[in-house]
Order: C-alpha cells, then sequence, then structure tokens
C-alpha cells in the first residue's frame, strides 16, 4: 500500500492535504502526496514544478534562457532530494502571442539543465497565456531508494549542502531597483540541482531524511519536522551564509537565509559522524556544511548565540510576489 | 531505443519537434515526444496539459468545480488515447490571491473526474497567480499495449466515439453573448475520457492507430496520418454532428465538428470490419461512427457529396481565444 506523509504548516500544505485523499492510494503508488515527488512501482519518482511570471521571476531579471534553466533546475531539484536519477521532463509552456517571449530562449534554457543531469525532454504542452508566461515541469527521474522526509531521529545531525539566501538576495535588489552580485545572480538564475550529490550520500547509506530547499531552511526543516515527527534546531552561527550577503547586515542575511527560498540545495539528516565534509567539498566543489540537530519535539528552532531558542514560523503559497513584485 | 514519432503540421508541433532531441532518448523511454503521452520502461504512460484561464475556459462559463474536471478530463484523455490505465494525476495550479477563486471546489472537481477513471491525486504545486486561474494537470497511467499514432495503413477505416463539436458550439454561444444548449453546455464542462472504451477496444486488438480529439477531428486526424505516412479522408454525411448544432446551419456545424476541438472523445483507425458499433454501443451508451478511410498519400481531405475532395489545413497553439475571448 502507498503511503502519504505529514506536512509542515502553511497554506499550500493544507491545500494539498485536502487535494490527495489519505489512505486510498493505489498499489502501483509507493509514495503519494506530501514529499517531493509521488514514487511509483519500478522506482519511478515524478514531480510537478510551476514557474510563473510576476510570481516566481520576472523578465526583466534574467533572460529567456535563464527562465527556462531555473524552471527546469527547479523540478529537478526534487528529484535530487529523493535521491532519484533524472530521466526526463515534460514541459507545459504558456506565453503571451505577442511575441515578447523567445519560447525558444526558454527551451534552449530547459535542455541545457536536462543535458547536465543527463535528462531529456520526453513531452509537454504548449499553450497561449493571457499575459504572464507560464512554466510547469514535470520531472520524471528513478530511484532504487528513494528517500523521504521522515526518517529523522533525535540525535541526528542536519545538513545543507552549498551556501543559502543568494537567491533571496538577489530578488532583494531587483524588487529595490538594484543590480544583485554576480554570485546572487547566478545562484537565482542558475541553480545546481544536487543530483550526484544526493546519489553520493544515499549511497554511503547516510541519510535519514531528506529535502530540497524551495521555500527556504526554516521552512523546507520544517517539512522533515513534521514528518519525521520531530524537532529540529538550527544553529545561527553555522548557516552557510551566501557570500556577500554579509554586507546587508546579519540579521537580513539570516533572514534571507532561513526563509528566502528558491537555493535549491539539500538539507538532509545523518546520525552523528556520517558526513564527509572534506571528502564531499573535494569531490563536489560544494560545501556541506552541519547546521543543526534534531531533538524529541515538534517544529523548527533557532539558536543564536546565548539567547534562548525561538521557534521559527513561516506559510506557504505565496513566492517572491509577496514583497511586492507583481 | 526509445523513437520519436512524426507531427502533423502547426506550430505548437515545431516547437514541441524543437525541444525534444530526436535519437537521444534514454533507454528507459519507449516512447518520447509526439505521441499523447511518453512512454517510460515498465508501461508507464505520462502526459500533461494546461488549462488556463482567458484561453481554454473563463470562469464565467462554469463552475470552479467544472473548471477542475475538464482540466482533468483533458489530461486524462491523453492516457485514454493511448489505451492506459489511470492511476494518478499531479495538480499544478496557480490562483490569483484575491479569493475570488475556490480552489477547493477545483480541486473537489478534480478529484471527481479522478474518482470516475480509477485514478487519485498523488501530488502537485500550488502557487500564487498573477491574475488568471492556471491548471497544469499530470495524468500518470500504465498500458500493456500503449497505442501509437503510427500504425495507420491504406485501406483502414476511421473511426470517432460519441458526437462531435458540443464544446465549440458552447464556445460560440457564450462568446456570442447567448447560453449554450444543456447538451453543449455538458460536452464543454464535463467531457468524459473514454478510457474503458479505448481499453476495450485494444482488449480486441482492433486498433492500429489511436489519438484523442483535442484539437480538432482535422487536426487530430492529421496527427496520426503525418505519425502513419498515410492520408485521411473523412467523408462529412458520416460525421456524427453534436446534438443540436444542426440549428446552427449545416456549415457552421461542419465547421464546429471539424476544427472546434475539446472534444476528448477517440480517433482510431482499424482494419475494415473490425468494429462492431452496435455492440460498442450497447456495452459503452457510447456511439462509435466510421468517419472516413485511410488511403496513400498525406494530409486530410474532406469529401462531402459531389463535390471535389478539399484538402482540411489548421495550425497548433492557440485555443478559444483565437475568437477573442481573452
Amino acid at each position: 500500500m502507498g503511503r502519504t506523509v505529514r506536512l509542515g504548516r502553511g497554506g499550500e500544505f493544507d491545500l494539498i492535504r485536502r487535494l490527495a485523499e489519505e489512505g486510498s492510494l493505489p498499489p502501483e503508488v509507493m509514495i503519494g502526496p506530501g514529499d517531493d515527488g509521488a514514487v511509483l512501482a519500478g522506482g519511478w519518482v515524478v514531480s510537478t514544478d510551476l514557474s510563473i511570471e510576476g510570481v516566481h521571476f520576472e523578465r526583466a531579471w534574467i533572460t529567456n534562457e535563464e527562465v527556462g534553466f531555473r524552471a527546469a533546475a527547479a523540478a529537478v531539484s526534487d528529484l535530487a532530494a529523493m535521491a532519484a536519477d533524472p530521466v526526463g521532463l515534460l514541459v507545459s509552456c504558456a506565453a503571451a502571442p505577442n511575441g515578447e517571449v523567445d519560447v525558444e530562449a526558454v527551451q534552449t534554457g530547459i535542455r541545457a539543465l536536462a543535458q547536465s543531469v543527463g535528462a531529456c525532454v520526453i513531452g509537454g504542452d504548449l499553450s497561449r497565456s493571457p499575459g504572464p508566461l507560464i512554466l510547469d515541469v514535470v520531472a520524471i527521474g528513478r530511484a532504487d531508494w528513494p528517500v523521504q522526509r521522515d526518517g529523522a531521529e533525535p540525535g541526528d545531525h542536519v545538513w545543507v549542502t552549498g551556501r543559502l539566501g543568494g537567491a533571496a538576495a538577489a530578488v532583494r535588489a531587483w524588487t529595490s531597483g538594484a543590480a544583485p552580485s554576480a554570485t546572487a545572480r547566478a545562484a537565482f538564475a542558475r541553480p545546481s540541482p544536487r543530483v550526484a550529490e544526493a546519489r553520493c550520500l544515499v549511497e554511503q547509506e547516510a541519510v535519514d531524511a531528506m529535502i530540497d530547499l524551495s521555500d527556504g531552511l526554516a521552512g523546507d526543516a520544517a517539512h522533515i519536522a513534521a514528518a519525521s515527527g520531530v524537532s529540529i534546531t538550527l544553529e545561527a552561527t553555522r548557516l552557510p551564509i551566501g557570500e556577500g550577503l554579509e554586507g546587508l547586515g546579519r540579521d537580513v542575511a539570516l533572514d534571507l537565509a532561513l526563509h528566502g527560498g528558491e537555493d535549491y540545495e539539500l538539507c538532509f539528516v545523518t546520525d552523528p559522524g556520517a558526513v564527509d565534509a572534506d571528502g564531499f567539498r573535494a569531490r563536489f566543489g560544494v560545501e556541506v556544511t552541519r547546521v543543526g540537530t534534531v531533538g524529541e519535539g515538534e517544529g523548527v528552532w533557532l539558536v543564536d548565540d546565548e539567547g534562548p531558542a525561538r521557534r521559527l514560523e513561516r506559510g506557504g503559497f505565496d513566492h517572491w510576489a509577496v514583497e511586492g513584485t507583481t
């Protein structure tokens, strides 16, 4: 029988809960709603990810090719989170008929991302849009051992790949009329889904739970905590803040790293001592950083220097446009 | 090795061609871009279908529940076209944050359609929209013998299920400020993907090629013709025009049946004598009508009474809004 996974709080997750009918999954569905992707018999993993102009990006910020690249990266990142090997993408695309959007450039970006992870485009749908450029990328992969969100246990360590908050810092710059740093811009425009990194971690049997960072570390760690029935305590001083973010001031940098979202890095949970951070960095050229600890209880907490731990809360559903980019 | 299928003419299909990279499909992909769905190892069939307010529907026309129902029906119809059994749907949904759209009602409609074909919702993505209600439904099913578009041979007969042009007649009424007939409205709002009908036909080994009617019989038959390297000649007097369409005049009715689109019926090709139309109707309560013949050559042709056969041409890409419903 398939099973479903408990989600963290927030409007999006309430809706997804209601959309799914718990307990009624057909036998060919091994994992249903609530994880990064659905898992089907034969180890097929399927996930879908919307990228909408005015919500997830503005066309003034990045090139059409980058729009396609990052939409595909976001979808493939869900496969990475389950340690799946990408196989194919289906791309639904709607563009206004005024010719403003170079749809072929968007496709070029999608293909470039697909090739970078050994996948290809195997289908899709194209339509006119009444306004915004709309992409929905379906990522399909295979996993021998799909990693879920529900295996974290008290005493485990919490890790993240890469650095956090760069994409959010870029959005912050654009929405205030400034140009982002090259590093922040690249974090937004050309995220690297951590496919090979995830597979390596899982082959070492190091990972108890994993998720990709799309909503921000605080919100995504909350999904692991809720699914696993544990609490997660993050340590502010350990967070790998994106390069150059310190210039924004510590509070802003911390906020972007915790809540900014769209990092498309991995957050994963292991037994203590299971990760060789130096070896990981040498192999992939990507940092891996221990950011916290799993405990009894519930929720995601932040400890910072000497103050008491404070609970981090957030909702779901909205993206950048909350900040006024409509 | 996977293979791709030749598509009929039209902008959408040119773009899909370029999006796909012919000949480079991984071995786990049995059928790639160009058919109703991609087919993966293990018989999994995956298809994706956009439904966008202002392009595919207006919210003033139908209820939110019907918006969800028909979006899911359109996606599942692609599975029917390959004789696949629906298993699960992934639903990407973006709605404006002003609360105008009852997203739960949309979900109720999606669930109702899913249940009607033995499937359930296994995942998705929810987002804010900057304006239009946007749905992308990914339909996943399984087929032991997926039917493609490329098996038509000269001498074969061409059939369709149900009646044609009803959904287009409803749109025609709405866009001219009138109310559609109840039959036409139902054809638009609550299409029935022909899942059981397709499976039955394939179990009888009757079907050489099949497609679902989303773009209109003329355009969809052109895909079969192009994929199979044949011509198809339709007979105007045989077309099963939707109930009540005769009142619009014969030319209009014929145009809606050939080019209106969004019928979500099946068009299939068989050896002569392979279909028991009376038995089909008795079993499913749905008509099945022979509408034409496969020949040598290329393209889709229409013969009407005594005039010469004329070639039917159409593009792709756009939907209702071409008629001015933006």
